[in-house]
C-alpha cells in the first residue's frame, strides 16, 4: 500500500449512478416488445445479442443500443413496425443524456486523496460519454485524466500500467466489479479495492472467495480513508 | 523540431485506408434508400443526421450506423420496410471488419523514428476498433499506447500533451486532416505535419493557407524522414 502512486477509479457505478439507468432503459425496451415475446425472454434475448456483439461493439451506450435494434428484428423476426426502431433510437439518446448523480462520499475521497497521489479514471465505454459525464459530474479537477480501456482483463491493465510509466505494485484500482476492477489489478500484483454497488450486470457477476493480502473489501468508498493513515 | 520527445500518428488515413471504406458503405446505403430519394439527396440526409448527432454520439462505426438507421427512418418517414434495418446493421458490421490496408512508407518510417521518440497513435473513433486495427495491422509493436480522443479540438489537444506530461513544443502531430491533426497543434506551439490523403470526409475539409515555422507539409509520409536528419 505505502508504494502507491496512482489510484484509479472505476466511474460507472464507482463514481455515479449508471446501471439502474441501463435497467431503467431495458425494462421499457423490454415491455415495449412484449406483443411479441414475454418481457423475461426479451431481457434473454437481448442479453444473447449483446454478448454476441461484445467482440465487435465493446462496451457503452452506442453498443446497448445497436444490440437493441438487432434485437428488435431478432425477436420479431423481421416484421415489427418500424417505429420501434424509432423508439430505440430514442431510447439511447435518454440514455446518454441522463443526468449524473454522484455515489456516496466520492467527493470527500477524492479531495483527501488528490493531493497525495495522481488520480484517474479507469473506465470501460465511450470515452465522449465518460469524459461527458465526467464534465457534468464535476470531478474533472480531481484526475489526471480518463484511460479508456477496450476491455478490463490482465491484459489490459498491463498495457495501461506500463502507458502511466509505473510499476504494478504502485497501482491501487477501486471498483464495483471485482471481475473487472479487482481480479486482473490482484493477479498483476497490484492493490485492488472492491465496493460493492446494489445492482450488478448479468455480464460483471463474479461468485469467488479473495485471499490476496493486497485486496481490500469496503462497504462503501468512504472507507478507504482508513487505509492509508492520517 | 530538435525539441521533440513525443510523435503522435493519426490513424485513420494516415496509417491505414478508412475513409474510402466509409464511402463504399454509404454508397451501398444511398442506393438501398432511392426508392425514397435520390441517391445525393439520401447522402445529404446522412451527413446532416451525423452531424446532428456528432454531440451525443462522436466519431467512429457504431455512430455512423446509429446514423444510418436514424436516416432510414427520416428519409422514408417511418415507412421503409424493417428488413432494410438489417441491412444497415450487415453494412456496420462489414465496415467494423474490414482488412487493414496500409498506406504508403507506414512501416519504414515508424521504424526509423522509433527508436529515438515515443511514439503513439492519436486517433478519435473508438478505441475498441482502433485497438483492433492497430494489432490488425501488425503496427503495435512500434506505439507506445494509443491515445483515443473524443474529438481533435484545441482543448483536446491540451489534454492530450498533459496527459503526456510534455510540453507542446516536445509534441509532434502527423495526420491527413489539416482541421483536426494540423491547426490546433500549431495553436498550442506543436509541430504539425499534413500528409494528405486522396479523399476527405466532408466534416474534416478546411481552406486554409498555413505559415507557420512549425509547419510541414509533405506529399508522403517518407518525406518525413528527411527533416529528422540521420
Amino acid at each position: 500500500m505505502q508504494n502507491i502512486k496512482v489510484i484509479a477509479f472505476d466511474a460507472d457505478d464507482t463514481l455515479w449512478v449508471n446501471e439502474p439507468y441501463f435497467q431503467e432503459i431495458e425494462k421499457k425496451f423490454c415491455e415495449m416488445l412484449e406483443d411479441f415475446l414475454p418481457h423475461h425472454s426479451v431481457a434473454k434475448e437481448l442479453f444473447k445479442v449483446e454478448m454476441d456483439n461484445l467482440g465487435l461493439y465493446g462496451y457503452g451506450a452506442k453498443a446497448f443500443v445497436l444490440s437493441m435494434v438487432e434485437t428488435v428484428l431478432k425477436v420479431s423476426n423481421n416484421t415489427a413496425p418500424i417505429g420501434l426502431i424509432e423508439k430505440v433510437i430514442q431510447y439511447g439518446k435518454e440514455l446518454i443524456n441522463k443526468e449524473i448523480e454522484l455515489l456516496g462520499d466520492v467527493e470527500e475521497v477524492l479531495g483527501k486523496l488528490q493531493p497525495k497521489y495522481r488520480l484517474v479514471v479507469a473506465t470501460k465505454g465511450d470515452l465522449l460519454d465518460q469524459e461527458r459525464k465526467l464534465m457534468k459530474s464535476g470531478l474533472e479537477k480531481y484526475f489526471h485524466h480518463i484511460e479508456i480501456m477496450s476491455d478490463k482483463q490482465v491484459k489490459d491493465y498491463q498495457k495501461l500500467i506500463k502507458h502511466l510509466d509505473i510499476q504494478p505494485d504502485e497501482f491501487m484500482m477501486i471498483g464495483n466489479s471485482l471481475k473487472s476492477d479487482v481480479l486482473p489489478v490482484l493477479e498483476l500484483g497490484g492493490v485492488g479495492v472492491h465496493v460493492p454497488y446494489h445492482t450488478t450486470w448479468a455480464h460483471e457477476v463474479v461468485d469467488v472467495k479473495i485471499e490476496n493480502p493486497n485486496f481490500y473489501q469496503i462497504s462503501r468508498l468512504g472507507e478507504i480513508l482508513n487505509y492509508f493513515g492520517d
